[in-house]
């Protein structure tokens, strides 16, 4: 099914892009008439609560059509996880007027394409299709937010999807497993720390009635936001949407409870895996650090463009010192996670090189990251970085879905339209003094959890399971 | 207040032994009329549920009275850490009846004791007294079941006396500190990881309206186990407790939700912290392991018989090692922790001697695991604990409020009063290969945290926020 091709983006958005303010965040007031912004996107509300934003794109008569709902694995009932993505799945499933599995098939009759996404604070679906198929897609769309029909046969057959995809993607790739275990070391009462996909044990446990419960729960058009991306006019795009979704009933319950507040971590954390799957010996780190969502202003630009600096490409200081100059590490690396709701994370991480111990590997990443703060970023780094990035934002503008997803991701974590657009000239306020105020503030070990992965073989088992004696740092 | 006294059994309780059984278990089914144990301790049902335990003791005409609800800080609602505990405080602040405060000054006049405790799976009131003054107890502790009144200006008091009782507890003893992180690490998805006092900041945010939730939800009479120890026949305190706790009605409302289970844990774990105010170097370890409550038969016995060999008290294999032979360390030793309904924990501890790195201690603690994994017990040591135990359990029957707290623990535990009683047979049963068993079996590092002390100067600000370069295994 054609959804499932996204999973492939969805989990790597999802790994490294989804860990992410303040639910209160979550709601935002606009006044009755749309607005439009200067680039020509206009943001407006339905009736019934459901936010919709038009992006005119008049090059092609091709729409991107997108639903986003404001719930995410994050916001699972304890006991619970993976729901979200797995009704992500069941919502292919049909409703009265669609039969099972007949939503993509639809899509693609009528040259369109489509899939879906989950993440921590959102879930997506999204389609592109020639403008003419534009309504056909919203009549759709606004069906199956409401009248989802689940077969007990179909949920159970999807729930072995869905264990094959865990398979497939953690147990099948060690530094996924890593990843996964340091995050839920990452965050400890915060539910970030749980993945996406769920764990496998509650995962079995998934049914017809949890899926139907956070369905009616969290699917309703007062917690969606519709972007239409395309050769469509706002007047065009609010008539029919409100043909459609306008005629789906608001959810009058309470939608969304806050999530609890990550507590004050007091230690470094570390993980070792040992796994004979392993290739090279990695080293790698994650830092608990604000979103853009609940960052102090400017920091989260700053955290962006230090990162870069730091960390991103082969330019960067990561890089060049421990690749090119120590050739210490056959690649290293790092990002800053910005988006999400709650938190956002900076990552670093290096593969040693051949016959080099990792935990010189380790020394020498530490080396770049207490050098940078002592002595920060020059002014050419830091004008690099920001006309990289404000030549992806122009570049991206040139991609409808780029575009699409850009909205979209900004609104569910809690931005304005202005937020988004602005983002270029809050990058030019940055200095490099930003840039070492937050590496400082930042890179805090006792925030920090540092996962190395090991490819040793597996002892007997007995000497395995003890591994007295053997541990490594 | 009297009550406050308590908290120091209460949190070493909860630290060490609380930490843990299926949700199914907590609902004992009761025939109508009363068991009767061998040992005349009689189970019984009131009609509106609640169970009642008396333990005939006529030596001295005194009664040690105690409710246990089943209810505890793992029954938290997310994000409102510390509640039970703070409710355990309140409940010393009156009802229509009683005026605030004057609960404990009751039992006092009439020459009697009081206290409380919490933990992760039960709360718990107990009073020891004449035994003409049980039905006053009786008819106070009932009262306060329901008719509880919190005054606002009494809960932000009280709100002071918790924190205060964090403060002092955790934040002044950083082996406290990390044995906190420790839990969290240890428990990535079960509340067990969640400490019982509350982050402090969800602490802070704890009011009337989330304890007077928490109380209706939770304290009622089918949730609760009354236990009377003491110099009163059976026939005495069912009469009593019907004329009292009997006339409170149940609560039909669904009481407590399953946990989520624990899943498994990939690699080992470890913390570092480095405090000013730490004494000498200490290492500690946890590893899942089962309680009594949900291990395979015979095996929390075994557990329980193992760690007295390998790590209880000055002749443990752990003791004589690291302190007596190898003179590595001041201190070493170890325990089982399993009660707790979902889950029990391993723990070992070595406190470096002066001049022996923390590493050393800790290979040489590692040896004594793996030496034990690998030859296992002798029968002589063997015996040696399990007489240990035994003579323990019957001294522990010669103190009412011992067995008090034994039959109300077990019970709580999802435990039988038979359970309880044959401990000591079941205990006959386990052999030297049980031990070595259980000790390849749980001593599993990928379900273990390490968690390193050391008393190391605070540095500067910077170079200790971002200690890169410097961590240590």
């Amino acid at each position: 099914m054609i959804h499932q091709l996204v999973s492939n983006s969805r989990f790597w958005r999802a790994a490294l892009m989804t860990i992410c303010a303040i639910a209160a965040a979550m709601t935002v007031s606009l006044p009755a008439e749309q607005l439009r912004a200067a680039s020509g996107v206009t943001h407006f509300k339905l009736k019934n609560g459901m936010e919709v934003v038009v992006i005119p794109d008049h090059r092609v008569p091709v729409v991107t059509h997108m639903v986003w709902y404001r719930v995410g694995a994050a916001d699972e009932p304890r006991g619970v996880s993976g729901i979200a993505h797995f009704l992500e799945h069941l919502m292919f499933k049909g409703t009265e007027k669609i039969s099972p599995g007949e939503f993509s098939k639809i899509v693609a009759r009528n040259g369109g394409e489509d899939n879906a996404f989950t993440g921590h604070d959102a879930t997506s679906y999204f389609q592109r299709v020639a403008k003419d198929r534009l309504p056909l897609l919203m009549e759709m769309e606004a069906d199956r937010m409401v009248n989802l029909r689940l077969l007990e046969k179909d949920v159970v057959t999807e729930r072995k999807v869905i264990l094959e995809e865990r398979r497939s993607r953690v147990e099948n790739d060690p530094s996924n497993i890593l990843g996964e275990q340091m995050n839920a070391a990452l965050y400890q009462s915060h539910p970030y720390g749980i993945p996406i996909l769920g764990w496998e044990h509650e995962m079995r446990a998934l049914d017809r009635k949890k899926a139907i419960d956070f369905y009616k729960r969290y699917y309703a058009p007062n917690n969606a936001i519709l972007i239409v991306a395309g050769d469509v006019t706002a007047d065009e795009a609010k008539k029919l949407a409100e043909n459609t979704y306008g005629k789906v009933k608001p959810n009058t319950d309470r939608i969304r409870d806050a999530r609890p507040i990550e507590p004050p971590h007091r230690a470094p954390i570390r993980l070792n895996l040992e796994d004979p799957r392993a290739g090279r010996a990695t080293v790698q780190r994650f830092y608990l650090a604000p979103s853009y969502s609940n960052a102090e202003p400017g920091e989260a630009e700053a955290l962006d463009l230090m990162m870069k600096v730091l960390s991103s490409g082969s330019t960067s200081r990561m890089y060049k010192s421990l690749v090119v100059e120590q050739k210490k590490a056959a690649s290293a690396g790092g990002w800053y996670s910005g988006t999400g709701l709650d938190s956002g994370r900076l990552g670093v991480y290096a593969v040693a090189s051949n016959g080099v111990e990792i935990a010189d590997v380790e020394k020498a990443m530490d080396e770049v990251i207490a050098e940078f703060i002592e002595k920060g970023a020059t002014q050419k780094e830091l004008d690099r970085a920001r006309n990289s990035y404000i030549a992806s934002h122009i570049y991206g503008g040139d991609s409808q879905s780029s575009l699409a997803r850009r909205y979209g991701w900004g609104l569910v974590n809690g931005r304005t339209i202005a937020d988004i657009e602005q983002w270029p000239e809050r990058l030019e306020k940055i200095t490099i003094d930003d840039l070492q105020r937050v590496a400082k503030k930042y890179f805090d070990m006792n925030q920090s959890v540092t996962g190395v992965l090991r490819p040793v073989e597996t002892k007997n088992a007995g000497a395995k399971k003890a591994g007295h004696g053997k541990q490594k740092s």
